[in-house]
């Protein structure tokens, strides 16, 4: 099952794709599509919907972050052996955790870069939506936790993130740097999400072009590993890394300028298209 | 005027600390203390209500996070030269910031360490509490966002800040590591928190005996620069750093243990006690 929130900021109603692809409004079931609405029971509750009762939702409209009130935005760091090696770290011996601490946003929506930015970047990731929160979850357990997955927009400004003193989370917080969606999709459609080719293009260049297969950690281990030093909450999204093909990983670097359109998507998950704007004022 | 959240968790009531150091239930005026009810307006209102009117809250009571619904807690590190020094590493040139991954709570709420861990610790600090949200603001104006101040121990778990790959807020994440209050302090009290006493003891030993006149960056300086990294928002409150004393600085090193008492406190800003628990199964 597809979910996704439908319209202009702040003002997104519930939506589910149905079997033709059409978009049908959820709004007069729930009330959005927040954390506390994302357990098994409450998904389950909206699979048995009739959808040809549901209305449908024009076509053209924004999509919204598929996720209403997501509380906190975890990263996992060079998560991919390819990737690793771009950027010249060694390969983590577990995972390394950073967070983002800017809101989601829609899955299209324009991107600006920081007054001054000169060294913006891409990562397309894999997303995994917290379902059932929890602390100190087992590998075992971990899938019952976990709503769906999403794609997700890692971006940066390298400068702040490697330039500027201690550590990643300056980098990675700007509003507007974490574009998710443009659906959750349910975790009965994608499993543990073992192998699924995951890409990014820059103005039509393909930048990145990997596949969950080459994740170091997997979603299991990263799900039980991050309840270890966090509460995981409903509506939590887990950022589970990005494969080879950043800016920064380029001889010379790629950034990111004014008017450069992104394109990225993840097989099952959906695709997210970005202009880019340079800050004004 | 000091403002707080008085009673269980999840079931706190806003309230206000009178002339005569008794509590006021403000929950017939407010429905909670929130980040949008922190702007100087909203602040203003409540500075004018006839407070022998409020019905008086019996003493004994929880203190619950001052502020409900607190979005992100951005943490300032090494921003005092003598705490600087004792962790040997040398004195930022602009603010390291990171990222506390868990909720507020009660000042005075017992503290679980996390499973096996072996290095707790403690940090006292001068939060700043966000009352009007905004990027790029600029020094001059800094205060006007500011809607209080606050006590805030920054817990760690410095094994897994530390040893266990990348980042910090890994180790200062766990539920509980972030104890806020008694009070919400307003700016009016306390201006810019420039010469503040600023201590913490281990069971009656004092750990540490600092002035916010040590601080690096003060807090003009802070909640301009990190508006250049994050927006910030009503409600979000940035831990300021902390002076010298915390357990890893001592030869040999003094971490946290079952049965622990912290005692902590900021002048004008009220004390915590917490009462440290090792985890249990």
């Amino acid at each position: 099952m597809k979910l996704a929130r439908i319209g202009a900021p702040g003002a997104e109603r519930p939506a589910l794709v149905d079997n033709q692809g059409k978009l049908r409004d959820l709004s007069g079931e729930i009330p959005d599509l927040t954390g506390a609405l994302l357990s098994d029971a409450a998904i389950a509750r909206l699979a048995a919907l009739d959808l040809s009762a549901l209305p449908e939702i024009a076509e053209g409209q924004r999509y919204g972050a598929p996720v209403a009130d997501t509380g906190k935005i975890i990263c996992i760091g060079l998560n991919y052996t390819d990737h690793a090696a771009e950027v010249g770290l060694p390969l983590p011996t577990e995972p390394t955790i950073f967070m983002k601490g800017c809101r989601t946003t829609g899955a299209n929506d324009v991107v600006h870069l920081p007054r001054g930015a000169e060294k913006g970047d891409w990562e397309v990731e894999l997303g995994i939506v917290i379902g059932t929160g929890g602390l100190y979850i087992t590998e075992d357990a971990a899938l019952n936790h976990v709503a769906g997955y999403c794609v997700v927009n890692d971006l940066s400004e390298r400068s702040y993130q490697m330039e500027r003193g201690g550590q990643w989370t300056k980098g990675k917080s700007f509003p507007g740097f974490a574009p998710v969606g443009p659906w959750l999709v349910t975790r009965d459609e994608i499993g543990e999400a073992e192998e699924l080719g995951i890409w990014l293009e820059v103005n039509g260049i393909r930048r990145q072009d990997g596949n969950t297969r080459n994740l170091v950690f997997g979603v299991r281990r990263i799900v039980s590993y991050v309840s270890q030093f966090y509460a995981l909450e409903a509506g939590d999204i887990i950022a589970t890394g990005t494969p080879a093909g950043v800016g920064l990983g380029f001889d010379p670097p790629v950034f990111l300028k004014q008017g450069d359109e992104l394109r990225l998507g993840i097989d099952g998950l959906g695709e997210q298209r970005q202009r880019i704007h340079a800050w004004h004022g």
